[in-house]
C-alpha cells in the first residue's frame, strides 16, 4: 500500500513536471510569434511618448498603463489591477544652452543633469578639465574656485554595460565635489558610449543649492579637450535654466495574476514606466514594459492559474532615484517575505544571453528551454534592475535576465531613445525568455 | 639627322614621362604618410568650427584660410594666395521649436531649411502629409489651405548618395508649394540616411515672402506617420524664427602655383570653405578643404613647378546656392579658356573608389597610380562638385575622384557633422589620388 502510494506520487510528479515543460515551451513559441510586445512599446513611445516623473506626460503614461492592464484584466488575463501612489519632487529642465566664449567661440551641446541647479542668466567662466573624479577631489580648492569643471572621461563600450559602473560618480557626484571646492558649475563627458552630438541625461544626487551640472555630448567634450590640449585658457558660457518643486504625484500601476494554490506568494516582474524627457522612452524602459506586461499576458492567458501569484510592476520615477521601487518596499515591507523572487527589465531591447539564479531547481527547469533561445546558463546573480534593489537588500529572492547591451549606452537618457532603435525579433526572445522563466518561478520547484 | 632627332624626341619624351611617373608615385606615398590633411581639417573645425556663410564665424574661417594659406606661400609651397569678394544675403536661424499639441502631446526636433521664412511667433495647425513632392503638386488646394504640409519621403542609401536627387527636391519646394496652395507652412522629413534623433538642414529655393519650413528628423517624421496612421487628426505647432538680411560678404579664398611653361592655364581644384550652422562642418566640406589644400601644397614643395598652373579655390557660401562658384565663374569668365580642368572635393572624406575623366591621356597616366589606391578607373564625369557647376556649364574640361558616401548622408547637414566622422587613413588615401591626378592634370599630357 505505501510502496504504491510512493509511486503513484511519483508519477504525479513526473506528470506535473512534464506538463510543466510543455506548458513552458508553448509559451515559449507563443511568445516568439507574438507581437503583443511591439504593439505594446509601439503605443506607449507613440501615444505618451516622453514621460517625465511628476509631468503631464507621466500622468497620461499611469492612464496609459492603467487602461492596458484593465483591458487584459478583463479578457481575464489579470485578476486584479491596482494603483500605488509615490510621492517626489518634480524635478524639470526649461533652457539649456552652452558656448565657447574664447578661444573660438561657437555653440556647445549640453543637457542639464537631473537635480541640476539653475545658473539664474548666462554665466561664463574659464574651464579646468580633468580625467575623472578622483582627480577633482584631489584638486586643490585654488584651482577650482571661480570655474567651471569639466571631466572628461571616456566610457568602454561591452555587452553587460560595465563602463557605465566606471563614468556614472561623475554625473552624480560631479556637482557636489565641484560646489564643495567653490566652483560656479559642473560639465561632464556623458556617460555614453556613442560618437554622436547627443548628450546624455541622468541623475545626479540630490541635495540642496546644488551647482549647475550639465553633460556635453561626446564629441562636444573632445572639442573642448582640443582646444585645451592647445594650451589656450578656455572660456564658455552656460545658461542652464531648470526647477524643483514640491508635490510630485505618481503610480506604481499593478497588474495581478492569482496563484492556484497560494495567492500571497508572488513572483515579482518589473520595469519602470517613466522615462527622461528627450527621447520617447523606447528602449529606457518602453522595452521593459513590452517585454514584462505581454510576458505576464501570455502566463494570464494559460488555461490554469499557475501555483504562485505573478505581479507584474511598472515602477514609478525609476530615473530619479527609484523613487517608485522604494514606496513599494516600504508599502509592502509586511509581505516580502512571501516574495518568492523579484526582478526587472531595465536594459534595453537587445537579446538575452544570459540566464542568472542562485536557485539551481528554477536554473535546472529553465535551462532546457532558454538554451533554445541562445541564452546561456549563468551563476548567481548579482543585481536584478535598479527598481528590485530594495528588495534584493530586504532578502527577496532575485533572477536575472542578462541582455545584451552592447548598444544600450549609445542611446539611453539621450534624444535618440526612440521606437526605431528597438528590434521586433529581439524583443520577441525576451519575451519568450520571460514568460519562461515567470511562469516555471510562479510555479512548483519542488525536486524533479 | 632627321632620324637622330626623332630618335632624341622618342627619348626625352619617354624620360619625361618616366619623370612623371616618379614624381606621381613619390607625390602618393608622401601623401600616404602625411598628417597635413588631418591637421588642416581639425584645425578648421576646432579653431572655426561652424561657418555659416556671413557670420562672424564665416569671416574668422577667412582668415583661419588665408593664414594657412599664406603660410604656405611664404614656405615656398604657393606662388600667390589671394582673396575675391562675394555678395549674398545672410540667412539666419534664431530658434526652431516644434511640437504635437495633439492628440499626443510632445516635443518634436526641427531644424528650419535655409531660406525658410518665420512663424512669427508659434502657429499650430493641422497637418496634411503627403508621400512625395509630387502628390503635394496634385493635392487639391482646398485639401491643403490652411494646413502644415508634411512630406514623409524616405532616402535610400548608397555609395554614390543618388538616393539624395530623389529627396532634394522636396527640400527646394516643398515651402513653395505648399505656400501655392494656401498651407501654412512644410516640413519634409530630412533628406538623410541616418535613423538619428538629428534634422538635416540644407537650402531650399530662395524667394520672397517665404513659407516657414523644416525638416524633422528621420525619428521624428515617424512619429508622425505613426500618429497619421492610426486615423488621428494630427495637430502641431511651429515656433521658426530666421533673418534675412542683405549686405553679406566672403571670399573665395584662392592659392596658386604657377605653372613653369604656361602659368594662365590652369587646373583648377576646389572645396568649399563655408558650412551649415548646426554642426562643425567635418566631412562638409573641412575634409575637402584638408584634401585639396593638402594636395595642392604636396605639389609645391616639388623641386619642380608643374608645366601649367594648380589654382586652388576655397569657395564662399556654396550651401545657400553656390554664390561664391557663381561669383568666380562670373568675374573670371574670359580667363575659362585657359582652365584645363577643374574638380572640386565634397562629398566627404570616405575614400576614393573610381576616377571619372573623358580624358583618355590623364586617365591612362593617373590609372596605374590610382589602381595601388583601390580607385577603379571609370568613365567621362557627369559632375565635379556643386561649385564645378558654373564652371562645366561654361565648358571646362572636369575630373571626378568619386569617394565612398555610404554613410555621407548620415551627417550631412546635421550637428552630427563634426571631426570624429572622419578616418585620417580615408584623408590621407583621398589627398594622395587628388596630388596625383592634379600634378598629371598640370603636366604635359601629350601622347606617351
Amino acid at each position: 500500500m505505501k510502496r504504491y502510494f510512493l509511486l503513484l506520487l511519483l508519477f504525479s510528479s513526473l506528470a506535473l513536471a512534464d506538463d510543466q515543460a510543455a506548458t513552458a515551451s508553448m509559451l515559449r513559441d507563443k511568445a516568439l510569434d507574438s507581437t503583443k510586445g511591439w504593439d505594446i512599446v509601439e503605443s506607449l513611445t507613440t501615444e505618451v511618448g516622453p514621460r517625465l516623473a511628476g509631468t503631464d506626460a507621466d500622468k497620461r503614461a499611469v492612464r496609459w498603463a492603467r487602461a492596458l492592464l484593465e483591458q487584459s484584466r478583463d479578457a481575464g488575463a489579470f485578476d486584479k489591477v491596482w494603483l500605488e501612489p509615490v510621492s517626489f519632487p518634480i524635478w524639470q529642465r526649461h533652457r539649456e544652452q552652452a558656448r565657447v566664449v574664447s578661444p573660438y567661440p561657437q555653440p556647445l551641446t549640453i543637457t542639464a543633469l537631473g537635480y541640476s541647479g539653475s545658473t539664474d542668466g548666462e554665466i561664463s567662466a574659464e574651464v579646468i578639465a580633468f580625467p575623472n573624479l578622483a582627480s577633482l577631489q584631489a584638486a586643490d580648492e585654488k584651482l577650482v574656485a571661480g570655474k567651471i569643471v569639466f571631466i572628461n572621461q571616456p566610457m568602454f563600450r561591452d555587452r553587460e554595460g560595465a563602463g557605465y559602473a566606471e563614468v556614472v560618480p561623475n554625473r552624480y557626484a560631479a556637482g557636489s565635489v565641484a560646489k564643495e571646492k567653490g566652483a560656479v558649475a559642473a560639465l561632464i563627458r556623458s556617460a555614453g558610449t556613442d560618437s554622436h552630438r547627443f548628450p546624455h541625461s541622468g541623475a545626479s544626487t540630490r541635495e540642496d543649492d546644488p551647482l549647475p551640472a550639465a553633460a556635453l555630448s561626446a564629441p562636444d567634450a573632445e572639442q573642448l579637450q582640443r582646444i585645451l590640449d592647445r594650451g589656450e585658457t578656455l572660456t564658455v558660457a552656460l545658461d542652464i535654466n531648470v526647477s524643483e518643486q514640491p508635490g510630485g504625484e505618481s503610480y506604481n500601476v499593478i497588474a495581478q495574476i492569482d496563484g492556484r494554490v497560494d495567492a500571497k506568494k508572488v513572483v515579482l516582474i518589473a520595469a519602470h514606466l517613466d522615462s527622461w524627457d528627450l527621447g520617447t522612452g523606447a528602449i529606457d524602459d518602453g522595452a521593459g514594459v513590452a517585454i514584462t506586461v505581454a510576458a505576464a499576458q501570455l502566463i494570464g492567458e494559460l488555461p490554469q492559474r499557475p501555483k504562485h501569484s505573478v505581479r507584474m510592476v511598472l515602477f514609478a520615477n525609476e530615473e530619479q532615484g527609484i523613487w517608485g521601487a522604494k514606496a513599494y518596499a516600504e508599502q509592502h515591507k509586511d509581505e516580502l517575505k512571501n516574495h518568492l523572487f523579484a526582478s526587472e527589465s531595465d536594459f534595453g531591447a537587445g537579446p538575452v544571453w544570459r540566464f542568472d539564479s542562485a536557485n539551481e531547481a528554477l536554473m535546472n527547469k529553465a535551462m532546457p528551454h532558454l538554451a533554445a533561445l541562445s541564452i546561456e546558463k549563468g551563476g548567481e546573480a548579482s543585481s536584478a534592475g535598479p527598481d528590485i534593489t530594495p528588495l534584493l537588500e530586504a532578502g527577496v529572492p532575485i533572477f536575472q535576465l542578462q541582455q545584451d547591451g552592447i548598444d544600450y549606452f549609445d542611446y539611453h537618457h539621450t534624444a535618440d531613445d526612440t521606437l526605431d532603435k528597438i528590434d521586433a525579433k529581439d524583443l520577441q526572445q525576451n519575451i519568450a525568455a520571460w514568460a519562461v522563466v515567470t511562469f516555471l518561478a510562479a510555479e512548483d520547484l519542488g525536486s524533479e
